[in-house]
């Protein structure tokens, strides 16, 4: 049978309930932020809608929704860098998801060619500006 | 002088510059992942706008907008859980962050009582629906 999501319950359901139900918003998205199995680092940050979680969850890989294209996104499909999801955790008002995966190819997720997506840290203020700093 | 951002450049900029220009979408928010800074476990995800971003960069301390109460949010006013800021990241199209904290109080995050707001794994499909198992 496919799976489907039922439609949010009250606040007593959605934090203390064992009803996966989640909260996609008005494009019909929800947040997924992709860890690393091993170490636990974010990787990345996406979107899922009830389509690509669906299939995330009948294949154990990660499906996201990409806005730019409008399309479903079947990640590392072109790079190989598939995520393998070992895990999925919801948050207390079930509007946010958690992933923790292990990458194939060369390991790596951002198209950029990096490790991770936030290989940039919010370093300093300069007059009214904010600086950033790359990772060596 | 108060920090202020400025609009987002082109692709090449977004993704190799080191000008922090990040990306509200049309709420004008952005996505934001707390992580615990002893051990980068994800604590909760939730959304900065211009002013609670310029705000946490300012004071070091985690304000975020509360998109049910429609309000700036000082994170632990009330409860003693602030969130002292030790590293902000952005990804590669700078349209999501990742601060690790150092929390205050009794050190937790959730509104329920919990140290994350992840309390729950997404664990099996019965049927059609989906199930969740919490952290024991």
């Amino acid at each position: 049978m496919p799976i489907s999501f039922a439609p949010p319950g009250d606040k007593a359901a959605l934090e203390e309930g064992l009803a996966f139900t989640p909260k996609f918003d008005r494009d019909g998205l929800i947040n997924v932020v992709a860890v690393g199995a091993a170490h636990g680092e974010v990787l990345m940050v996406a979107h899922m809608n009830a389509q690509s979680l669906a299939r995330t969850l009948e294949t154990g890989e990660a499906w996201y929704w990409s806005r730019s294209r409008q399309a479903l996104w079947r990640k590392g499909e072109t790079s190989g860098q598939l995520q393998r999801v070992v895990e999925m955790r919801t948050d207390c008002d079930q509007d946010a998801l958690v992933i923790r995966v292990e990458v194939g190819g060369d390991g790596g997720c951002c198209h950029t060619g990096r490790h991770s997506c936030f290989y940039r840290v919010v370093a300093a203020t300069d007059g009214s500006s904010v600086r950033l700093a790359a990772d060596a």
